[in-house]
């Protein structure tokens, strides 16, 4: 009973922050000391209450719940001021916190965002100005809420034994874990219900269409902008839905921001913070480079595996051959990682360097350059194989002599590894292929290991070792007491609980969408190769939604509810991928029309001014074709689009209503213009003595008012109009 | 004396509506006089004073002058209110109209705009629902405010002395003419300035660089992106700067929109006029057919006319022939424009037909109708002769054959009329380049003449033909008495002014702007092929500028002032226009590389592949371009936008005080911690007691304040962190 009660209940926890007052860096015991006592200081000014605890490896648990409420509805309040400002909240919040939650009770999302936001923000903004990793609060290891296990539970068992998600299931993590990671899921079961379409459509093709079938690329292409169309429009629907619209308006300053100078605005007096945008240009020129070493770096390195791999396998013909061919995936396996590693190190330096003033801005500035990366170590083998090894194959492969050196050792006689020459050399037709199920099935498969079973199994080895450590050392009377030792019984399994939740990652919901989005290349850019790519996808995809659902309940820290109206700059990603893909799918279906065979090497097979034009006219039929979607799917309504509407109009409405009242009030001018008449005489008579009147006052003065007026046009109509008889006589005198 | 009063003085009129009594279609004098009885009653009842005058031709002039200010008020209040929920103005007006007036001062052209408001706005709106040639209202021919001669003549003056217009000129069109008329002439002036660039490159190419230079395309390209871009940015300003921002937003219901259903939303109540968007599909995909026979239509004859022209000044060898040569010319002139005109009527039509909702809709789908007939007629004859004469001109011209049909009459032998073989036939290099020159500098002058100059002669003529009849009529003793045989001898001069003036045209600023982006349109898409251009255009904008403000002050009525936040729809055009020219130069350059001869006739000698790469290149090199430049320009800070940024940062922190002040109202929460402190003891005795005490509240009873929480913590980490010595043993045991 004491271990469901542990896994049930979160003691009423808030928050759990780890101290970690020890590192290899740093051992200072005074400063250690004085620095926590900040910490519970702060924390208590914020009206939080606080529980230490042992924690694991020199740190400490820091437990934190809300006792005066007082401070949480001063960020509530000044959370919804903020979101009514920027427009997010049609209408001011009431004043009093109260009753503005009575309207609109707190999320637990909310309420988590809020009390994070407490924590973690300026003190001159009323938080308790504790950064985690940053600056001074470096020690700071972590701020996280504990898992709610219960509903965790219920969670993966509903998604596990349901075919479709609801928008309700939505509804639901965003009010658990905040819109940010509902947007993620929201994309991703929207893009595997748009799979279906492409799906069906790849099993008809690769049944009945036979290979490069241009109407698979062109449904598909199609269907592809559909989809990045049609997701956009959702997208604006959900964060009406979710009352988020316009809050990626709000920005964030970074703390990290250092202005060059800082200035106050000479009217508002408002302190302004200024890095000049040349200056930081001058900065950003240095994605060029990085870019290019990118390439270069990356792309050496896939080529030369790429060409070891067309050498061996086509090529050399000796001893040990079978073992060879692995060569190029040890090296790729082996060192890919470490480089990618290494640019995304340098990606991440590069954009600090870059000195975004927000937070939105950093988030792109990054996202675009992980995204270079991800492209080239994604795509470029197949870029490669379709565009390069296929049309200039029989030129390029005697150089793969060079590779000679490599095997050599291993050959038995020179004749074994002759270049062919390009007669002798045949393309390899099916290479183009094997590599897109490479990488839309098997590296699928892959990926879905290393992100979910692997690190399962590493934790329980984990586990299992330290465990034998800590019973050794036990034996051993060793001198450093378990984390645990002092533990009272009752909260032992909680606190053990609380101690593995402190050692799982962070959640990076940027890690899965990027993902989504590598994925959903292949089949924009790739998929008219092998078209059976959506069938895998929508399989894979489907059990990926909960998968990581599993990996976030499991294997990850309980994800701080952040807000968000769009699923950011992967939202770009996914045009330019939809974009490039007009381009390549058209290449692809001219280049391999013949049968599926491609040039077979031979370059001058390939009619120059017919590829381009298939690309041009691509090209423009995607860019009309985007239009044309564009507009169509803007007219199509929705709730939460009707929900806006509404509220709009009921703000409007009220402000009509009073302006309309201020003219109610105005007497009505006929009887006015009556009243007028009545004492006209006196009026006319004044007015006729008036002699030296201006012209002006003459000229308003021959009709007093409206009834004179049109007596004066009658007389004149009946004088001006000629009777017919008068307009016949007329007729006949011209 | 007394004539310059008349020009001088409006005798305080502020409208004049011209209601004609009666027409051919209808002479029912009862109905007449009973309809103008309503106009003046009506006109009474929103607070304007009338007074009637005859008008020419079986009209009426009715003067209208603010007589109650209330009515009045209540418009501007409206008004205001109105641009205040659309987030034009940044905040609420003063609900007193007289104090929100001495904050912000009526414009003319507000004051202006506001009376035509009140005279056309529904009576449901407060207004007196006149409306101008529309339903009911159609003897109403038009609403008019009278010229200020005085204002007038100074604009004049003062422009055709000045070489630069500074933004402040404009500032003072907007105060008199409205923010739509001062948008046109900010355009115009912006893309002169503009040309300055492009003609010292076009004259430099022109010296230096030779034929279709493609650093001069490339240049010009560049350049108009930029223009484009820096417009953009520039319109965002002026908004800013006359007050207007979002002024599009605010949508006007037409009235002539037919709505299919009616319903009432079952929430606010609010009724809907529905006209389904699939129906309006349906009516829109007519714009298909239409464009494809506009395309037809004016094609045939521009290629018909083009045909006869190279067959009788390239072929054709016979007599007549320096007369021949005019025959196209003729046929252009007098079908053309019959032609046009009856299309424009087509896409009048259809547009009506299209049944928007909004007037804005419809400017815009109209606007796109009247750009595409205008395209084909300006720049197919161009796009004849560059890509279809020069290229395949030895293929096409022997059929030109049929031609000769046309011409025999003329011809003596039949040798004279033999289609030349195509290895006789030669093409005509210097044919493209004096069609550019037509179009860009015999076009320019002739329109301009069309536009100004023949207008002035023609009334001049009228008028001189009007007083010649009315002279003959009273020696004959005519039956129609003239207009001005009844009127008060003090107001003669008056009336007679304003009758002329009723006759003139309504200004449409749409026209002049069409011409400014059609004449751009030769810049971007074919300036390369005689780089002069630019350095002709500049010329012509000078001279535009001027004589367009002198067409609106002497050959149109005064124009209402309208609002607008942008030069609208022909935007897009500019867009268009500058994304076609990256594919046109680019095409040029590359055809007419060899020396600007171009492929002479043969489309053998072209590359396919070679113009494909070219033209893909250099649109991506435009698109790329683009987004960087639009990109830098977002960066550029201006008043406008300073201006916006500073009342934004106003209101936010009017607010954020407000919501500050509720969180500073809290107790300083650690004095409150060490009252809580004192009652500690009391505390623990009870908590002890409890042992009953569910295990949440034991958990949070441990440390009951910060400081308790500070010791417990201190006391770990002093027990944790191992001293120097220990941790040396340590590593030894290891």
């Amino acid at each position: 009973m004491a271990k469901s009660h542990a896994l049930t209940s979160n003691m009423g926890v808030d928050y759990v922050l780890v101290y970690r007052f020890a590192t290899t860096a740093s051992k200072d015991k005074a400063k250690a000391t004085a620095r926590f006592e900040e910490l519970v200081q702060r924390l208590a000014s914020v009206g939080l209450a606080t529980e230490v605890r042992n924690g694991e490896n020199h740190s400490l648990l820091v437990f934190a719940r809300v006792a005066s409420e007082e401070h949480m509805y001063g960020e509530i309040y000044r959370s919804r001021v903020k979101d009514w400002i920027h427009g997010v909240r049609p209408a001011q919040p009431a004043k009093e916190v109260r009753i503005s939650l009575e309207q609109e009770p707190l999320t637990e999302a909310e309420r988590f965002r809020i009390i994070y936001q407490l924590i973690t923000n300026p003190q001159s903004e009323g938080g308790a100005g504790i950064t985690p990793k940053k600056g001074e609060w470096e020690n700071i290891e972590s701020v996280f809420a504990l898992h709610d296990h219960v509903y965790n539970k219920e969670w993966i068992k509903k998604w596990s034994t349901q075919w479709l998600l609801t928008p309700e299931d939505f509804d639901d993590i965003r009010n658990r874990l905040g819109e940010k990671i509902a947007f993620y899921f929201a994309f991703t079961q929207s893009y595997f219900t748009f799979l279906l379409f492409p799906a069906g459509m790849g099993l008809f093709s690769w049944l009945f269409l036979g290979h490069f079938s241009s109407i698979y690329a062109f449904a598909t292409s199609l269907w592809c902008i559909v989809f990045v169309e049609y997701w956009k429009h959702q997208e604006h629907d959900l964060s009406i839905r979710w009352g988020v619209r316009g809050v990626s308006s709000i920005e964030t300053k970074r703390h990290e921001f250092k202005p060059a100078t800082e200035t106050t605005d000479p009217i508002t007096g408002e302190k302004i913070q200024i890095y000049p945008d040349l200056q930081r240009l001058q900065r950003q020129a240095l994605q060029v480079p990085f870019a290019i070493a990118c390439v270069l770096v990356l792309g050496t390195l896939i080529a030369t595996c790429f060409g070891i791999e067309v050498f061996i396998s086509e090529v050399y013909d000796g001893p040990g051959k079978s073992l060879l061919v692995f060569l190029p995936t040890v090296i790729l396996t082996t060192v890919m990682p470490l480089l990618s590693g290494m640019l995304t190190t340098a990606a991440t330096r590069l954009t600090d360097y870059e000195n975004y003033g927000t937070e939105s801005q950093y988030e792109r500035a990054l996202t675009s350059k992980i995204f270079i990366l991800n492209f080239i170590t994604s795509y470029l083998p197949v870029f490669l194989t379709a565009f390069v090894y296929v049309p200039f194959g029989s030129l390029i492969v005697p150089y793969l002599d060079i590779f000679s050196l490599t095997v050599r050792p291993f050959a038995e006689s020179e004749k074994q590894l002759k270049a062919p020459s390009p007669a002798q050399f045949t393309i390899n037709p099916a290479r183009l292929r094997k590599q897109v199920i490479y990488f839309t099935v098997t590296a699928q498969i892959v990926g879905f290991a290393m992100e979910v079973i692997v690190p399962y199994l590493k934790r329980q080895g984990f586990i299992k070792i330290k465990q034998m450590q800590s019973n050794r050392a036990k034996k051993a009377g060793g001198i450093a007491p378990s984390a645990a030792a002092e533990d009272p019984p009752e909260e032992k399994e909680f606190l053990a609980r609380v101690r593995s939740e402190a050692e799982l990652d962070v959640y990076d919901v940027y890690a899965d969408l990027r993902e989504m989005v590598i994925q959903y290349g292949y089949l924009a850019l790739f998929s008219v190769v092998w078209p059976l790519v959506p069938v895998s996808f929508l399989v894979n995809n489907w059990v990926e939604l909960r998968a990581d659902a599993v990996k976030i309940c499991v294997e990850m820290q309980r994800p701080t509810p952040w807000r968000a109206d769009t699923i950011g700059p992967w939202l770009d990603a996914l045009s330019f991928l939809t974009w490039l893909g007009s381009i390549t799918m058209a290449a692809l279906v001219y280049l391999f029309s013949n049968d599926g065979l491609g040039p077979d090497g031979v370059p001058s097979d390939i009619k120059g001014w017919g590829l381009l034009l298939s690309i041009l006219f691509s090209e423009h039929i995607h860019l009309g074709a985007r239009w044309a979607v564009a507009h169509a799917i803007s007219k199509i309504d929705s709730p939460g689009r009707q929900k806006a509407r509404r509220d709009r109009y009921i703000t409007r409405e009220k402000y009509y209503k009073e302006s309309l009242d201020q003219t109610h009030r105005l007497p009505p001018i006929s009887e006015k213009a009556e009243e007028i008449t009545r004492s006209g005489l006196e009026e006319e008579a004044r007015q006729g003595s008036l002699n030296t009147a201006n012209p002006e006052d003459k000229f308003w003065g021959r009709q007093r008012n409206w009834r004179e007026a049109a007596q004066i046009g009658k007389g004149l109509i009946e004088r001006a109009v000629p009777d017919e008889k008068e307009m016949a006589a007329e007729k006949k005198q011209l």
